[in-house]
């Protein structure tokens, strides 16, 4: 007998938004970033319970029985299923130095309006370092910075920095006052000239932007609005997901072929095992001879000693 | 002065959802399409405020003033500002045969979770043409239909229909009661057999799809479709995006470099003057020659023809 | 009896990379834009044939008889047919000012790396405008240009430019030569400081760029790359394409339902019945009463008289 | 000075588009897949050059020294560098069934041009499973399969198999005949019907399909298609990112946090510790209580068992 659609009709549920309240008590509220920036929330879609009715329509419904809203959360994710978690969106209302505004929208699954300069004056603000807060060039890691200057040093940084920016906002007045074509005359605005658009992005590429921008590795200035996003705003509007998200990717470590092999050797045969496992993979010389560098290794060894796995070439 | 962050803060409304009171009394209820699919809405973010909100900040506040709502969303669609309308989001919940949501996920900015055969039962129904709708193939349209069977032939089909998806359904069951993974026992269902998904979308891409999909090339099943959600649900969302929708996409026209360059030859300087044109485009053949058969002359002649002008070559 | 496959490996053609020889000759040559940025194409895949090879899997054997391959891109381009323009991809080797380049990876769907100030030393070169080169406001269009400086005005910009563009690279070598952070140091460099990148797209999208950003509405900046990719880029690698993309989007026009109910009328039944549909869409007043501005009706002027159409109510 | 212009162009190397002969060699040649199914390259751009160069270009000359290609290779998918992979692309002619296809195309980001039953009638082929090759559910895991049905029963199901798919294309051919449009036409098929497409997409995005539809969980049926693409396509075409794609993605394994601190205990301050730690995590009950089933701790025993660690509460 073929499906029966008045049924269905019948018992179809009259639905309501799903409402997040912690997120709607800050709803519009500017948290702060940087000197003078912000990200505030201004309109969300979906909730936990979203994810968790999203995996049920690809599940069906026998799910239901089994297994309880954080338990399915953290399934999907643990295991990669990620769609459900497209089913959340958040539009998002940012201002972020130009600087870091090209790095953001490097991530192209979202959608964007910004601030027209070609329309509209450019925002009268640059964003400033801080006195205290002018990082020094790392030098283990080409793109990266470590350790501040002192307060001397930053102290003339600073200043050297008000006066550029000042000088290039009286150029841009001037062009302006003179006439001149706004699309023009902004050409030399410093990139830290600060930007405000609109962001709108579903809850799983935001986790992934999260992840990426969230890192040690990113810079500092887009890794201070990740923070922010994250605890902020993605920890009041998802809790469980947010949790699942800190065990599954942020706090998470994957394993290569070849770490699992030696970790495998090490755990099964023991350090000379596990030596001669790493050496079978071109990452010790063979027997007597000299060790040279080699970036894998360090990445391995860094790993293993986070992970208490003593290094069986040590 | 740098801008004053505090100032703005202390602005910054406390923001509401919107809130399209229309749609919230439809929230759930399923509208019925083809014999037992159906379309219903599960949430929505943004209304025609939001797409003004949007362009907006992409604009400045200067806006403000000048402009009234309706006039700048019809400005923005007539000029393909089509960020704004990306701010939009609709979630809906649809019951469609196989063969329609093959064209349906063609489109490929949307996310969705469909209904997992490979996990639960297949649903059990199946997309039937009802008698009076076996539709016959177009002569001139190698890809559309035109008209319908007669009774007594469509009554002669559909039973045959029943007959080979009853067949289809009952080798299903057997396999799965045999103990066959359900994966590779749907294999030989029938594409006509319904599926469900949950498809999340902007409405900038609803646009672009419900304009190809309401055309009259499109195949009727998935037309239906999409009539349901444009009549039924964008314009209770959206009703000022969907007048201007209306007006400057679904009934509007576009002409070609050719077809320009005719009607301003013809308006100017007489129809003599637009056959020499036509002719420098190779529509025509040199003066004398005998007149073949041209696919872009004839797509002229209808377009003119809609628009009561007058062929210049007839 | 079933498909046979041995029949189709046995005939399916030993097949080779489709070449342009034309795109070939200048692999690798940058074309200069503005003053000191360039495009070169770095490699591509595909050509017309790859258009029509494409739209022939869709369409099946049958075609082949009957449309030859000019037609056939026209035909998918005129109705909007446009998967198998995506089946030809190019990659440029660009370097654009930075602002410039805001704008252009706005279009999300390419594939892209920029060289990194992160990683390596800002490049040494910021756009300058030339002397002749300075624009003024529109009066018309808030976001547009018209018209430039004279020679004294804009001498004075240019030293001005220079003096504000070198002050801010010589902070920048400061910062770099005291040791900071390179991702740091750069953050007041003007927006018209040069960036390079490798940018790749496939045809349609790139198609779809060319179109906005071939307009006359968009900055000249962005114009003039633009211009150089489709005028000696995509003219050499798909000539035919590049013919049909001109006739059909370019140099074509929209008409809005409004557009096509008052030509209809004019044509019909003359001007008077123009007037009232005008009317009848709240275009004009009712008779009698006073012409209120409206920025519809001023687009439709405008459009009536390029194509040579008289304003029925003028 | 500002940057040379000239000196670059002077020096910019004419270039040749990469050639990856042993790719050459099999362009055009079906791999047969499934009974009558074949996957064959059509078309490619790049190499594992391509990868390299891209990755320079974000680096700067720097690196030119300092690192090997594949060194420099395995460096970016060790640390989801992946926008240099996405700088090749490859386009391949493939024969699926329609069934297999669907959950192929949920794929969203590639090109696609696919067969039309609408234009064309349908392909005269349906995927049949072969005697030894009727799979049994799977009992732990509800969407898989596990073991096959003995050939007595597996005789069985393909006799059925036939007579169905026959039927279904009789009814196919009749409609078609008796001058039923195609569209219609074909509503009753079985979702094992062939279909064929052209798929274009980048090496990263393929990298990512492959990693999810080579895993031991995809369905048989595009399990088969991902093998011959990436064992048979892909290493020919990049053999180094396709052996650094098998260390750190196809035989990798990622660690959750609560994974991270129960092996660090375990290593640091042994058994108990690490009991202690699965306890904080709610993975176990306190002391003295009953162990009750839990899906993570399952998952967690499993992936110690194959790292060869020693499972602490056991």
């Amino acid at each position: 007998m073929p499906y029966n659609l008045t049924g269905i009709m019948e018992q179809a549920e009259k639905l309501n938004r799903p409402v997040v309240q912690q997120l709607d008590e800050i709803l519009g509220t500017p948290f702060k970033v940087l000197d003078d920036g912000f990200v505030r929330v201004v309109d969300y879609m979906g909730s936990d319970e979203s994810i968790v009715q999203a995996a049920r329509v690809s599940y069906g419904k026998g799910t239901k029985k089994v297994s309880e809203d954080r338990g399915l959360i953290r399934y999907l994710l643990r295991h990669q299923h990620t769609t459900p978690f497209e089913m959340c969106e958040i539009k998002l209302h940012v201002r972020v130095p130009m600087d870091c505004w090209r790095q953001w929208i490097r991530h192209r699954t979202a959608n964007v309006n910004e601030y027209s300069t070609r329309y509209s004056l450019a925002i009268d603000a640059s964003q400033r370092a801080g006195e205290d807060h002018w990082r020094m060039q790392s030098k283990d890691n080409k793109q990266g910075s470590e350790g501040f200057f002192d307060l001397a040093a930053g102290k003339k940084f600073s200043d050297q920095e008000i006066q550029l920016q000042n000088l290039a906002r009286s150029v841009y007045e001037e062009r302006v006052n003179a006439g001149m074509a706004r699309e023009q005359a902004r050409k030399d605005l410093p990139l830290s000239t600060y930007t405000e658009a609109y962001w709108k992005v579903d809850l799983h590429n935001l986790i992934h932007f999260l992840w990426l921008r969230m890192d040690s590795h990113a810079q500092y200035e887009i890794r201070a609005y990740a923070n922010v996003i994250g605890n902020e705003i993605v920890q009041r509007w998802v809790p469980t997901a947010w949790e699942a998200f800190q065990d599954y990717k942020v706090k998470a470590a994957s394993l290569s072929n070849i770490e699992i092999e030696i970790i495998r050797s090490l755990n099964t045969h023991g350090a000379e095992a596990a030596k001669e496992t790493a050496r079978r993979f071109g990452l010790l010389p063979p027997d007597g001879q000299e060790l040279k560098s080699n970036r894998e290794r360090n990445d391995i060894e860094e790993k293993f000693s986070s992970l208490g796995i003593s290094i069986p070439w040590k």
